[in-house]
């Protein structure tokens, strides 16, 4: 077993979303080549939840408040939640998911979807474990199984050379199975790319969790923001058995709620049974007055998330218009979500101080792809939901230094 | 290794404050004796934050709001927290503990003091290791030891037999630290019983602690609700060195704030990077717009802290010379906080059924002594941070079921 050092040493997120702000900046990096690019800052770390971009549904606010005034009882609910909105939401994600959810045992509310994921795998995984996880896939997956002790079993997913599936490799995901892993983690739409798994894809992981007895924990945190002609296809809905299935969704991304740290994980009574434990000794519960505001989710306005997904879906196009005319660039077309993960052309310079370069000189903040899987050396991540002229602007100066670091 | 069913097994929770609702109700125990009686249910497991009990400082959802209207700035901090607010907090820890701490390095907001405390033991132990804890203490100090794969090495606290002091024993502390423990984790004052250690206690434990080279780590939830007389050592402020000390506070208990689920904590710079780097794997981040309610934390108006605290004491006095004139009844009068741990004269039923008697027949909730030390068989805890005439009814009727079920 290694040392507490040797755990926090693999746990970097100096380039994690949002934490650019606390690399060393001082004098510039001798790498950079010509002049900055004036423009609107464009944080692509994370979506822009301001008036002017992709604000909260109108009735969040006033649910916070009146959770307020509720008093001790909302301020100290359940460890898994306020056991009335439970049923609300239980009632909601069945509808949803196409699969029932007892409110009373099958469901908890998480600070946040990564407090939901940090949850589902302490209650199925242990020190030693074997556990898959999809490459690229959201940068957390693997870090928490890291400090859980496990051993990640990467799967690749060859998402540039389809265009109807996600393109997992399933042959891996039974060699991790086979290698011994009982725990497979994924994204669904994935985080970075945008792709959605296809039903054949969901259908022969069910059949292969079956199989080698396996709990499968998705992570479906944008299943809501599907764009046009897109099916999505509910792990938890397919002919998998509901107690090796963990759905991890929440109101953070595509509802701009991310500011109240909400998230909910469905799944069978034992798991999250353990998940309450765990919460009770990690955060005690989510937000208590928060939570209120997940009685607004599923419940919006008519029209609104229609209205969202256009606006996204817009701005989608046009970005990949952009980044397409650009030789050199490789970009498959989100199905679902907010994220653009674009492979770059050779550069002359690592893709590290690319990133910075694009900080610094365009006024654009991205992601890694190494923050998604150790291949991605080529690529970066946008999240796309931002003002649309200002993030067409800062992708077109991103465009420019691409040109000027281009090999 | 155990396997994840027998971690599981030691993180029960069905006792714990709060988790009552989830306890098989059913039938009428067999064991109750005479019947039920009447009055306005009081739940002693946490304070009450309705208006005409202990409610938030006035500011509080204000600075909220204000929070939202910031937008995406607040939604998506640092994960340590939002940098202009740590400036804040920071300065005001200094001044309250009386050493100086650097806001960008040594100091982080987490999802309340239980996040704090799990990313703070997380940070500095590993599977293994072993870990000295109080006996009695919070029950989740323990926990979370024990999810990490750490050994608990129990340091009994005579609390009883002192007045002047908490009443640890330092030479089973010291013992723990000869036999190979490098953390020590306590709550000062005291969960449960409310007690101060005094300063003579907390320099043998810099003393110690500097000695074998180990870390501590101090949950001081609640050193700002001091009552008349009492004095306060900041363990931070003793001889110690400070890259040894680890310093956890946050504004849910004395003022009322739990819904907002807010909580610091200060100390060097690489244990709280470790603990920003967890916190990016369990919760991302303390919710981004109830962080903006820390600016009314050590800045509430003019005489309302004094209040508050004398509105405590009062209610305090009353209890106590409740307890004391119930024949078999020991209680240490609480120095600080809202607890008060009463051990109760041998009763005919055993301890976890008389407090289901008390929520059944008094519609009173306590916490079983159990919860806090394997020792407590016959203590309970009350937080009686509540209105004051409700609880004054709540405990009358609580000794009527003492008398009840004595021997």
């Amino acid at each position: 077993m290694s040392s507490t050092k040797d755990t926090f040493a693999t746990l970097g997120i100096d380039h994690a979303p949002g934490q650019e702000v606390r690399q060393a900046s001082g004098t510039p990096d001798a790498t950079l080549l010509g002049d900055p690019l004036l423009g609107d800052p464009v944080d692509f770390s994370h979506g822009d939840v301001n008036s002017d971009a992709f604000a909260p549904a109108p009735d969040a606010l006033d649910e916070f408040v009146a959770g307020v005034h509720r008093g001790s009882r909302q301020a100290y609910t359940e460890y898994r939640g306020d056991a009335e909105l439970r049923t609300q939401v239980a009632e909601r994600l069945a509808m949803f998911t196409g699969r029932s959810v007892c409110s009373a045992n099958e469901l908890i509310v998480t600070p946040g979807t990564q407090g939901a994921l940090f949850l589902a795998l302490g209650a199925t995984m242990h020190a030693g474990d074997r556990v898959a996880i999809v490459r690229p896939d959201y940068f957390a997956n693997r870090k928490v199984v890291e400090f859980l002790g496990g051993v990640v079993v990467p799967v690749s997913m060859d998402y540039l050379s389809r265009t109807e599936e996600a393109g997992l490799d399933l042959g891996q995901l039974e060699e991790a199975f086979k290698s011994g892993a009982r725990t497979f983690l994924f994204s669904n739409p994935n985080n970075p790319t945008g792709v959605v798994y296809a039903p054949e894809e969901i259908a022969r992981i069910a059949e292969l969790a079956t199989h080698y007895g396996a709990t499968v924990i998705v992570d479906q945190l944008y299943a809501r923001l599907l764009y046009s002609g897109q099916q999505y296809t509910h792990m938890r809905a397919s002919s998998i058995d509901a107690s090796q299935v963990v759905t991890i969704m929440g109101p953070s991304k595509t509802e701009s709620l991310s500011g109240y740290r909400l998230g909910v994980a469905c799944g069978p009574a034992h798991i999250i049974d353990r998940m309450e434990k765990l919460q009770a000794i990690v955060s005690l519960r989510a937000p208590g007055y928060s939570q209120s505001v997940l009685r607004t989710w599923f419940a919006e306005p008519d029209g609104w998330l229609h209205e969202r997904i256009a606006r996204h879906e817009a701005l989608r196009d046009t970005l990949l218009q952009r980044f397409r005319a650009v030789p050199g660039v490789v970009v498959r077309t989100p199905q679902a979500g907010s994220y653009i993960f674009p492979r770059l052309p050779q550069l002359r310079i690592p893709l590290h101080n690319f990133v910075q370069a694009l900080r610094v000189q365009a006024a654009a903040t991205v992601t890694p792809g190494t923050e998604f899987s150790p291949d991605a050396t080529g690529s970066v991540r946008l999240n796309f939901s931002q003002n649309h002229d200002r993030a067409v602007a800062a992708v077109t100066r991103m465009i420019h230094l691409i040109d000027r670091y281009a090999m």
